[in-house]
């Protein structure tokens, strides 16, 4: 069997493989992206976001426990962009998890940084892409923060619920508009704490600022996600929120957005990597050491090497 | 007087419109930016980074102040990617510096994510670079979370303060390997609170697992902010720490990666820009749709579009 085919066929030692491979060499592992696009579109993507510590690990495998109790196949993808490692069971969360690592029908994966530029994004839109044609039904993206890198890779989504919790404080400003905008589900987590009302009067005044033209009016859910407490109202929501997405077309625009975003990445990506190729390391140096000593400014830097650059540009395409 | 020398004179109000056009319209601020160039280089940059709610803003304002008796001029930027505003006092914690912004030696600008991918990186670089050519001692860069975008900036400082507190429990994970990495100083803040010890053994555990080869070994400080406690005794620190840096070399290095992540910024973006000028809305459009309706994928998609993209390049250059 080819190593496509395993992964088809839900070879988790296949789909590790790949994933590896998309993470150290990604030139090399095109050519499986590539055959495996044709079997993609089937999962469900749901992001889950939000301030560190307000439990979207436990969010997560509680809704995956509930969803293999309904035989449905999950993927688990943890991002984490200030980790420089990337692979299998190295957060602290995903000590949770132990137990769903051992059900072969759940799969998990942490996403680190991993070195370039868009990496992330692009590392991670592989990964969903991998675990879609494997297979799964629903494929969770889960966020460690709330920064901007996260907030980009969460934004493809299908779906995205913003958990929060109540005493965050004056950290209110980590659920401010920008992220506020991309929930599509609020889950007020940890809801049998102090503050748990005043947080969901604060979350509806905010999203009653940001009135938004569509129809779909984001519910704000309680739940305590260690006692399982309101998790399958939670996911009924969820379930209803992709219903209406698909119906209203917006689930279409969304994956749009996905692919234009993806096409983007694999393009600047590709040029990058051009950059490199053709601008030697020394003559970089040399442009970095003139500017240091004010000898140049650096948007004279840049034009002298964009010229080499189009200049070996041009060499190849002859 | 040209906006130049009204910027090098302090002009509040020039300096804010050239970052404004930084922002706006970054091919028009680019002739400014280079005439300032010559005159950088002589303010120290310190970064200071930690998760949200650590009381980062408190510890700038109060090193400002601190910095202000000695008559230093003080700029002061503080890092949102989440945010898609930039500009004034926006952020709440801007408030509490509010004393600040009536002093005409302090200049304080919040530079948010604005559109442009690389846009964080390139807007702070230039923001630096004018309140550096204004004539400002010290430029703090204050990052509101810790995600990668933010690492990213603040990585580009001359001198990096990671601030810390005790109670953030599991979230230990935020200022894990990546993240420790790059802080020169500890700060644990809000320490009269209950665990400051426990969290500073801790950091002193990992800060001996990273096991770095230089012969600076990151202090760690206690204070508590809000009462302006051990802000002092952390201002010779960081004073200790950049006569080290100066001393060892490293410092220029620091600043050698600063200026080639400078000139890498400019270059990306100036191709980035030339994407959207070759290649038609409609043209890219239709190969999103392509790949969404499973005609076509994305990795060929790209090769088309770079295609495209050559092609133009290639006549421009004749």
């Amino acid at each position: 069997m080819s190593l496509t085919e395993k992964i088809r066929n839900g070879d988790s030692r296949a789909v590790a493989k790949l994933i590896t491979m998309v993470e150290n060499d990604f030139q090399n592992a095109q050519p499986f992206l590539k055959e495996l696009h044709q079997y993609c579109g089937k999962a469900i993507v749901v992001g889950i976001t939000g301030p560190p510590g307000s439990g979207k690990s436990t969010i997560t495998d509680k809704l995956t426990k509930h969803l293999r109790k309904m035989n449905k196949k999950v993927g688990i993808i943890a991002i984490d962009p200030s980790s420089p490692f990337s692979g299998g069971a190295i957060l602290g969360d995903r000590i949770r998890m132990q137990d769903l690592t051992t059900d072969k029908d759940v799969f998990i994966r942490s996403v680190g940084a991993r070195g370039h530029l868009g990496g992330l994004s692009r590392s991670t839109q592989a990964v969903v892409k991998i675990m879609d044609a494997m297979g799964k039904d629903f494929i969770f993206i889960e966020t460690v923060g709330v920064g901007q890198s996260e907030i980009d890779v969460i934004k493809v989504s299908d779906v995205v619920l913003l958990v929060v919790m109540p005493g965050m404080g004056d950290d209110i400003q980590v659920i401010k508009a920008g992220i506020m905008e991309i929930g599509d589900i609020f889950v007020v987590n940890k809801s049998d704490r102090d503050g748990s009302d005043k947080l969901i009067a604060e979350i509806e005044m905010m999203l009653h600022l940001i009135e938004k033209e569509e129809k779909w009016h984001p519910p704000i859910l309680k739940t305590v996600g260690t006692e399982n407490i309101g998790i399958d109202v939670l996911w009924k929501e969820v379930e209803k929120c992709t219903d209406y997405l698909k119906e209203s077309g917006e689930m279409f625009l969304r994956r749009k957005n996905r692919t234009r975003k993806e096409i983007f990445d694999l393009f600047q990506e590709s040029w990058r990597e051009m950059f490199f190729q053709f601008i030697s390391e020394e003559r970089l140096e040399k442009e970095v050491e003139r500017v240091l000593k004010q000898n140049d400014n650096p948007y004279n830097a840049v034009k002298k090497l964009s010229a080499i650059f189009k200049e070996n540009l041009f060499k190849e395409g002859e």
